[in-house]
């Protein structure tokens, strides 16, 4: 892990990164006397485009006294392109435009190559990320892609708690490993996501073997979770990070 | 209105009321220093046997500065029998206990007629106490029997927003009142609630006409709502009636 950028903003020191060929950026409270429990911001990949969402939570969870850190996904922003993915988006695209139903297959083309290719990074990046002085645990997960949330929850002994975005799609075979995470959840779903399928979000927050579990459902579309539901997920970090 | 006891608990003066027959309490923040916006505490009938549960919510009501109050329901606790109501109230019991489904009859005598008397004596109980120089407003109703809330927020203007518990049956015909409520709504359910069709606490958060709904939903039964869950209703009447 090599920083290549830092600068303070208003009560946060935010450092660019790279690990390996992974950019990534690293959010800690400028106030900590301690190392800091960690929060690992999931998007849905393009660092620089997501980057007005992501700090503005990675503040939020300084006023908590959390570290939070993003890496980029594979194949998107300043990565190399990754032809499948291209290839499923241009597909998932082209049938949503044309109003059909999206078939499993493209959602599986769409979002298990990623999961198998992502949550390795961002364990790697926990490895690196833990090692700092600064950085204690225990860790989070927060955001989307939720498929790749949902994966990191069952293989990521270190993941202690996950607040997820339900806002995209999930494939069929990942509902079984819903039913193997155990940690406390806590799921946020815009009730008019036009990306989501409502009912499908229902039957995985009901699917989560977890026996913490919250669903917080607000009105709006993927982009429109109100500021007072972002207020309620640092307070869920709160209790079982702190 | 006439004030039959008084007690100072710990943040809360508590004073028990008669308004004509109908038994009642009022909890105002001890510390308080300009006349407090109101909660009207709602239950599912017998005010003793709620007491615990009732003055635990209206001591975390004063954290905020907020007064609450419940009144009896007709036909419960210390208030006169009434026949009908505990007709149905035998019948539905038979049903459950029979493992059969509990008919739109039954419910529609179970609680229509609850909502046509309990409406009116809430809203008699709101003049009373808006009278008191304690209490200024705006006014919330928190709680059960969701039916009586809904009607409430439609009817009476006074109500500004409302934590709704849907933990208990409601007629289809109030579906049609759910869309006329325009006043911010949070909504609770408990995810495996054993009185309540989990399915049509969705559909009837999904009928509420109002812009800002929230549904907060969360593992257990009945009366299994966490205190996180609690804590998070004050927020949403913090944000709403300060």
């Amino acid at each position: 892990m090599r920083f290549i950028s830092e600068q303070r903003l208003d009560g946060v020191l935010e450092r660019e990164f790279t690990l390996g060929e992974i950019p990534g950026i690293l959010w800690t409270p400028a106030s900590a006397s301690a190392p800091a429990p960690l929060i690992l911001l999931g998007h849905p990949g393009g660092l620089h485009r997501m980057y007005p969402r992501l700090v503005a939570r990675a503040r939020q969870s300084a006023e908590y006294g959390f570290a939070a850190a993003a890496i980029e996904l594979p194949g998107s922003g300043d990565r190399p392109r990754w032809a499948a993915a291209e290839q499923a988006r241009a597909d998932l695209h082209r049938v949503l435009e044309a109003g059909e139903p999206v078939s499993e297959e493209i959602v599986d083309r769409l979002v298990l190559p990623l999961v198998e290719k992502a949550v390795p990074e961002w364990q790697a990046a926990l490895d690196a990320l833990l090692s700092l002085p600064e950085i204690g645990g225990p860790v989070g997960y927060s955001g989307g892609v939720i498929a790749i949330g949902i994966r990191l929850a069952v293989v990521e002994p270190r993941i202690s708690a996950a607040v997820l975005f339900a806002g995209s799609f999930v494939p069929r075979t990942m509902f079984e490993e819903a039913r193997q995470v155990t940690v406390p959840l806590h799921v946020l779903l815009q009730w008019d996501d036009e990306g989501n399928d409502r009912q499908m979000a229902l039957d995985l927050f009901d699917a989560f073997g977890t026996r913490e579990k919250t669903l917080h459902a607000n009105m709006g579309g993927h982009t429109g979770v109100p500021q007072f539901a972002g207020d309620a997920a640092a307070r869920f970090f709160a209790r079982h990070l702190s």
